[in-house]
């Protein structure tokens, strides 16, 4: 199936056919970081702006180099959200940067929406790199990616998602792509933090940790983000990595073959301990290197390319220039 | 007519004809940024610096996207001044600068002059983007770029630049171009902001915004920078926009055929209502794609490049990779 | 002599035959810089990542530029050492770049060993770009590339250092290259800072500044950083010019051909007078130029590649793109 939209927005909205297009182009994409020459010339020419109104250095890194080795041209655009409101509206920042015939403007921003508002108004490609506590569609690309690639399907595998669900983006981007994939999901956390509604998406919902590992073939772990957690909703930490926290002994309790997945940056001793972070059931740093054959697999994809893709290595350099 | 300047530090010490020259070559370059690969080769090998001792994103950026484009290697040096100070001169720091083998250091400084200074002490290009209340060469040359295309001719055409005259770079660059290219400038705001000096550049000067917009082919307004006007020199916001902000009912004492014009970013509700910017007699937006040809133009010109240049498209990539 | 290690994190573990080679190399690289085209392919498809965790604008300039100019694609990533404490191990962030399939991490940072840890710990090649009071190994190269091209030796040159010792890794990393080049070295500065240890090396220790530079070929100035000195060992900034500052009557007292150097940013008036400074006997500017080279000879030969190097010029660009 090919690909036909002008914006990767959201999980949400997408058919599951799309997310396979997108799975399989990463695989492809997948090789060329492992190539002597990282790179192949199919955005030459393009203008890719990282319009980061929320600081994050790695999702922004990964995006930079995907475009890089798609050997388009990068302009990254940081801004705090409040100096942005100071002198200008988020919309005439972005056809601003369109003016400059930009060909795809990447995203993060503190409000949800905000991809969304920008693809109607623009006519560049907008990609969410993550909107508030609405979706990070890259990120759940990149962990279904590595979930099919590790356990080899999708259909009926069996994902426990943990943490603070309420205000995690990359869980609901997951939901959303591990449901139309066919998995099944579990969410388990503090009861204030598991809202009811994924019930209705088809997800099982519980607070006890055993459980919810039991029987699972992926567990997900979701970043604790200390400054951001509201403390009305939220026990302490030490509580939480007392009733949550993975490490070894609670990690035997789950299924020897399962894998214990993260989206970085982690905190060793809070949610995951150090003997699980760099154990053999880890797959953590696999999600980062996948990270980035996810983003040049959507890059490619909506800048109108036709999977499958990149085929011959390129001619490796002379070695003395 | 040919280039031969090394530098771009002003638009006051350039004939006629090498605006001329300028223009003509921009308009060559706007094209590259329509095709499907935005690049030429014009500039590949040469490194390019950023060295933006004010902040400024957007000029830098579109420094940056111009200097990619002709397949320059960019470089983003930007400091605070006073950190400078602390530890080391501008002279110093440029001439560093140089010592790396740089072939263009394109400098935005809040001090008058110091591009002129940079441009004697270096022999690389030096472009100034902006220094102080001084100059801003490349606004202006986009400014009469986008007046020149739209209205098809600069002689004899009305332009009324409107706001805080005294303390902007964008006006006095304008002038310069404006009068070199016979337009005939109207100068309008408040009394306290706009220097009788100015009419001994030939340019008519007035207090009043109907007399000072009613027969003016273009409205270029200036930017009101909240943060720096002098409180004993600037009225209020609130009086600044009932005397002089432009909305549509004041546009309509405008020729209809009047087009506005604004440098960027623009407060909305400030000096421009959201109905004129917006409007179909705005052309703000294509200011900020003609700027990128501009700086092109500019930088491809002083490294030595003959007018007219890009000539056929660059042959492009394969689909797949 | 070719080169085989992964990394360059010091010049305390390299034979003489590695150093020659690198200055060997870097000779050939500086002939890049000198072209119409200042661009080899060398390092196509190869990412380069910059981790400064402590801030430095120059270095990292220099390294950006040395990767560009060998066709790499640079990252830059910088961070304050205590806001990646928060969050992060340097480990995790450096593995978690390694598995975005980067060659080459350059790491800045104010602990001592830090790239000796990195180096160990990742597969990608590390480069020291500073690491606390400790190595600073491609500023040692630099320095001593530049007194070979200038004196045409290097075994049985007298080198004298002047300044503060204890805490330099400019110093440490100059008395192991010079010392294993065959070098003489005097060490001088307040006694407080000239650690005794350093005659174990084989440096001569004075505190006498007559008897330091009366017969040096070459006086190598260190920056007094202000902001790091401690005040309990540190004479005052006055005194410190009173005592070891460098004039033209103090040049005077040294041989009509030495030649004056400094890692740079200088303090005019404190550790080197502007008479100097801008002096024929200064080299400091050169040492700038010099350092790119030996930057892009380190990350040439630690990829693989085979001195000598870089031989015809590219074809230049076309004029008209």
């Amino acid at each position: 199936m090919s690909w036909s939209r002008k914006d990767l927005l959201d999980i949400q909205s997408l058919e599951p056919e799309e997310l396979t297009t997108v799975l399989d182009t990463a695989q492809a994409f997948k090789a060329v970081g492992q190539r002597a020459i990282k790179k192949v010339p199919a955005l030459r020419g393009k203008t890719v702006i990282n319009l980061f109104i929320e600081p994050s250095t790695r999702t922004r890194i990964s995006f930079e180099l995907a475009a890089q080795r798609l050997s388009a041209d990068v302009i990254n655009f940081t801004a705090e959200a409040s100096s942005l409101k100071k002198g200008e509206t988020l919309k005439d920042t972005a056809r601003n940067l369109e003016a400059l015939n930009a060909d795809f403007i990447i995203i993060r921003h503190s409000a949800a929406g905000a991809p969304h508002f920008l693809a109607r108004v623009l006519e560049v490609h907008v990609v969410n790199a993550g909107d508030g506590a609405h979706e990070h569609p890259t990120q759940a690309l990149l962990d279904v990616f590595t979930m099919r690639e590790k356990k080899g399907r999708l259909a009926g595998l069996k994902v426990t998602i943990l943490g603070d669900i309420l205000y995690s983006r990359v869980a609901r981007s997951n939901v959303w792509a591990l449901r139309k994939l066919g998995a099944e999901v579990t969410l388990c956390g503090p009861p204030t933090l598991v809202p009811p509604a994924f019930a209705r998406m088809g997800c099982r919902l519980t607070h006890n940790l055993t459980e919810a590992i039991a029987d699972a073939d992926i567990i997900n772990l979701l970043r604790i983000q200390h400054e951001r957690q509201r403390k009305s909703m939220f026990p302490g930490l030490a509580e939480y990595t007392r009733l949550f926290g993975i490490d070894r002994a609670r990690l035997a309790l789950a299924k020897p073959d399962a894998l214990v997945m993260h989206p970085g940056p982690i905190n060793r001793g809070v949610e995951i301990d150090s003997d699980v972070a760099d154990g053999d059931r880890s797959v953590i740093l696999e999600q980062v290197t996948n990270g980035l054959a996810v983003r040049m697999a959507v890059l490619f994809l909506i800048n109108g390319g036709k999977a499958p893709p990149p085929a011959p290595p390129a001619t490796p350099a002379p070695d003395a220039p």
